[in-house]
């Protein structure tokens, strides 16, 4: 069957998630009833990975199958007429049958906003922890360390279906913005969680003013059970971007 | 019985609106009950001028009596504790027994966000109107025409309530943002829409390349029914700030 690969971005405050659940409003969910209702059987729709409830996309990407009569932009403007607001299809592209959204994904990146203050403007779209002193030159100070080819199971939500803990994080910026701090990450893959571990560890070593020795120590240690990783709240997460090897699909643009 | 006055900022999305309506959840609504959870009774809040459903204000202000024993942090604390996170007291003032917040406030400001494509994190926030062209220079041109003190009855929801229908506008700008133009208004008024009303004009002129002597006759027209004057969606207003004469209520920050 002809598969599809669409670019698209949601406002999560509204989803359990991106996973089908079943009686949930999932986007996973939403996408699949539009296409069973062009007429898709099986209709099945495989995202480039998974985001948690709460969690933002600017661009994430999922495959699908269809064989019905509608061209690529036509698939476009039948999405979009079928979904609400908060999801928004971006574009759509004909791909190899045996694309895969998912695996052959060779880069991802995040960004996660921290406020410095809550407000009604931002709880929705920024993380915010308080109580916590926010140091961005000691957070820019540990960030190389985590920077290149790792085991990150002490930053990962334990996860015993996924054996392989081993990422290469490529990028790690962190910009005072004034009113929050926006992280920017770069990877060839990520962890459950590990985003938001790192950013709620970097927060939490800036608060207690740690030695890198101790961040060092807790990468080695590869054991999700850390009482110094704390986790960033789920607002502040936006999955950014999406590489393929494939340059037709060239809109990747972090 | 001693007078208080408040800043508040509030999400507009999940309210219909300033004004108290039975059984609707209005920020008028949520101030009066948490008031009367502190004791005080009559609770009533009176603010600067009302917001209609959707629209957000970064700084509102209501005047309240209240005869309890808390002092003005605790009370912003208080309401705090007692309020939903889309609404978010910032300040409280002890004023004179007499102080109002309507009839003493000698200047507001809005801005209007008018997005230049709707997406599913601007939505809630900007206003859109598809398939209107946005030519900046255009507006900008016209803009002068509505600086200072005239009759804006042709830019206001018909109200008969309201005998008075002359403002002085004493600044509109507009400014590209590339996303989204930036309307700015400051005035010791506004009439019921009427900003929303300008916007709206200023866009549907630019979109068919309307003359400025045309704005001019709608202006001098002074009658609410105008072909020609579309109104902006509320999602892009903002309240912005109040000004009133006692210098000691020194956040005013346009």
């Amino acid at each position: 069957m002809p598969r599809f690969l669409m670019k698209l971005m949601y406002d999560g405050t509204a989803f359990h998630g991106w996973q089908f659940q079943p009686g949930q409003r999932t986007v996973q969910n939403e996408l699949e009833k539009a296409l069973r209702h062009f007429g898709a059987n099986p209709a099945l729709v495989i995202a480039s990975g998974r985001t948690d409830a709460g969690v933002h996309a600017l661009e994430q990407y999922a495959h699908f199958d269809y064989a019905g009569s509608m061209n690529e932009e036509q698939l476009v403007l039948a999405f979009r007429s079928l979904l609400d607001e908060d999801v928004r299809v971006l574009r759509v592209w004909r791909v190899a049958d045996d694309f895969h959204a998912r695996f052959l994904a060779c880069e991802r990146c995040y960004k996660y906003l921290l406020a410095k203050g809550k407000n009604p403007f931002n709880r929705l779209y920024m993380g915010f922890l308080a109580h916590y002193r926010l140091d961005v030159d000691t957070m820019q100070e540990l960030a190389p360390l985590l920077i290149g080819c790792h085991d990150f199971s002490s930053f990962s939500k334990d996860n015993p279906a996924v054996p392989n803990h081993v990422c290469t994080l490529k990028e790690l910026t962190i910009q005072d913005r004034s009113d929050y701090l926006e992280f920017w990450f770069r990877a060839d893959r990520f962890l459950h969680h590990m985003v938001r571990r790192i950013v709620g560890t970097l927060v939490n070593f800036s608060h207690l003013e740690l030695p890198a020795e101790e961040l060092q120590r807790i990468l080695e240690d590869r054991n999700a059970r850390q009482t110094l990783v704390i986790t960033a709240p789920p607002q502040g997460l936006y999955l950014c971007g999406v590489k393929y090897p494939d340059p037709a699909l060239d809109d990747y643009c972090p």
